[in-house]
């Protein structure tokens, strides 16, 4: 296929004379990277390189997805962090622009989707007042088994579930998808008998939206999961060599570490495309929480970790730019591209309007978006400031498995480039503690 | 009113020895910083503190919505930037949650509310799906009257209108809101008859919300617009003293200066409710496009500026958090509070669950919600970090508009520390005259 996402380079290169110079001293460093990677590739320890060839498991989700497509008009994801921000991503990605205001008809009679991720009453509140509970199913992600805010959520909706529709229809609404064999998930599944996926023990929650935790609901609204995971097959091979030049993965982790190590502590992601928004959320929760650590060199502490931001273009040109331009030369950017989307709109001639405008007259909203996207590119190159482009010929499901992939590797890379484990979150344990003594739990 | 937003220092305090200090050795900054702010309001060069008391103007923009209302059943606002990120916070955070996606029965026949910031048209056409162009309202908002991305929108969108509905229709249709003396939008607006709101010329786009900009469309959803105003003159009087301690704005202003002068470059807004969701992205806004600037110093160029981060609690304790605790000591945090919501949830007791969760039976998800917040700012305390508390009763309009003008006004503050001109934004317009030459206008 030629639908290949392609990263370039150009603009960090001619933003520094010392990029290229960098890249070529942290050689072997990179490829001892690499080799890392790969080593724990085969030990088994990095499950989201499994996931795009899990044929058999993309055969059972569909089978679930059309169960649910024939008996539910409704689908809710109940999840957080890693069990929601995929699965926002790949709707926002894939799916129409207002998905959930069409009716039936203009959604192939697929269900309408929603992300429960707030324990926020006036939020719930809200998404129960658009839902009618018969004909809504639920898709609990929790790969703990036990995520407080995802169970209390839960629990809330159950109760209510079973009070409207009775026990049985209650267990048929819900899909479990947790652990296989520990958590208190599992255990009410298994007793009430609800359907039920697992999260394999090697896929962290930040890595797992090729996972049941999001193609379930991705398939349920009529996405082709089967093209995500070809695109994310496509990316393993892509990005496979230790050397830079030849996998980009590979690259961008370089580019993000060379930065990094020159006081660029702010990774920047800025697609121009309104279907990659929450792809930018995605992106925040895997950078920050893979990378955000606190290493121990010879008995001392030292956090590190690049904070990201995502911003939109062309809207935020008009909210952050200014920043990027003038302030602290603190920044790494990535723009994201997409070269051909499903719509045109030629600009009208503005009659009426004085000489000032004319000259939109004829053009395009595309064209003026491109535009937009050079000329950012271009002030960022001229002020000296790192900018990667990643280009996508269309946002599909194959090039979008391609993004999640290469993303996921490049983090991977980037741990191993910094020293430290991507693919744990010790410090968030801490705040749950506190929680739970706050909330009364017997042993805190 | 007891209805008051309070700043809560106590964990910025606690986190480091060092704050209260350094705010004692900055007070005679901290006065001359409030003294040149309001040297600037005398002169009139800070429009935004007379928004407030503009009751002919809000009874103006009143009789617009009643008109909107009665004639349409929905209103595009078409704007990007500072025209549209306060029309999309005031709606978040003040109408349902799933406002467009009720009957009209359960929105007081209010007309829905859409807001067009993009030029992406994948997004345009998904817009265009879910309207009829017949029932249609658009408030084209626009400065200067020739932002390129909302005027290239209009002129789509006006051609479309016309052909549908008719020249003089469409001509009722439009409400434009500009500059009063310049600009392509007026010159349009009076040729073609639109109803016509003015931008005072100086009320900068991110001070704008209190104005027609933001009020507009709020009034059309039914938002209590006096109310709002009726908040922020609670906050002008509230915030006025040149003591920190009596003046919770410049209180804000010092304690991120202080953060500032530290390295911490980062100032993260993190708000425990969905409703607040978008005021984050307008504080971002706000907060980079101030202070985002290059100072000239003895004829050196120094870079300024602290860049936003927006959060969501609890959410993003499962992304962000973990870069937050074990990260680099890089940020300040502003935690959100709402004291009261409009709705509550009781967590039924976890029939067939283990142990390990019993303890969420009986209790509800605002406590749940509260005690994550407090564990969040107990953590982050531990770790030395910098972390304020804005807890406000309710969201309410009246909170609302103390809320956004504490903050418009915790930036003027913030400019005048820095040193900087926190209205206006030169670095943007480079960009601007790059795309105006890939799209081919003549005098580029």
């Amino acid at each position: 296929m030629n639908d290949k996402i392609k990263l370039d380079i150009s603009g960090a290169l001619q933003a520094a004379a010392w990029v290229e110079g960098e890249i070529e001293s942290n050689r072997s460093d990179l490829a001892a990277a690499a080799q890392a990677v790969d080593a724990k590739r085969k030990e088994g320890l990095l499950g989201f390189f499994d996931l795009p060839f899990n044929k058999e498991g993309a055969a059972a989700i569909k089978q679930t997805a059309e169960y649910i497509k024939g008996n539910f008009k409704n689908l809710v994801v109940i999840g957080i962090g890693g069990s929601a921000l995929g699965n926002r991503m790949l709707h926002n990605a894939l799916n129409h622009p207002r998905y959930n205001e069409l009716p039936a008809g203009k959604r192939k009679g697929c269900p309408r989707v929603y992300v429960l991720d707030s324990i926020d009453a006036d939020y719930l509140k809200g998404l129960l007042d658009v839902l009618d509970l018969k004909e809504t199913a639920f898709n609990v992600i929790t790969k703990s088994g036990g995520t407080v805010e995802t169970m209390a959520n839960f629990f809330v909706l159950k109760d209510m579930l079973k009070r409207e529709v009775g026990p049985n229809r209650a267990a048929e609404s819900i899909i479990a998808t947790t652990d296989a064999s520990r958590g208190v998930l599992l255990e009410i599944a298994r007793q009430e008998g609800y359907r039920l996926f697992h999260i394999p023990g090697n896929v962290g929650g930040r890595y797992s939206v090729l996972s049941a935790v999001g193609l379930l609901s991705a398939a349920v609204s009529g996405i082709d999961i089967d093209e995500l995971l070809s695109g994310a097959e496509t990316a393993v091979k892509d990005c496979s060599a230790h050397d830079p030049y030849k996998n980009p993965a590979l690259m961008g982790a370089a580019l993000h570490y060379i930065a990094y190590q020159r006081g660029k502590s702010i990774s920047v992601v800025m697609p121009y495309s309104d279907a990659l928004d929450y792809f930018g959320d995605w992106y925040c929760q895997l950078w920050a929480e893979s990378l955000g650590k606190t290493k121990h060199v010879n008995g001392t502490a030292v956090p590190v970790g690049q904070t990201p931001l995502k911003a939109i273009g062309a809207r935020d040109q008009h909210s952050l730019l200014q920043l990027f331009l003038d302030g602290p030369d603190d920044k790494i950017f990535t723009l994201l591209r997409v070269e051909k989307r499903q719509n045109s709109f030629i600009i009208p001639p503005p009659d009426g309007a004085g000489n000032e405008l004319q000259y939109l007259g004829g053009s395009t909203l595309e064209k003026l978006l491109a535009s937009e996207l050079e000329a950012t590119e271009s002030v960022l190159a001229k002020r000296g400031r790192m900018c990667l482009r990643i280009s996508l010929p269309t946002v599909s499901p194959y090039t979008m498995g391609q993004l999640i992939f290469f993303y996921m590797l490049m983090t991977a890379y980037m741990g191993e480039l910094m020293g430290i484990n991507a693919f744990d979150q010790p410090a968030v344990e801490e705040g749950k503690r506190i929680t739970y003594r706050l909330m009364g739990r017997p042993d805190y």
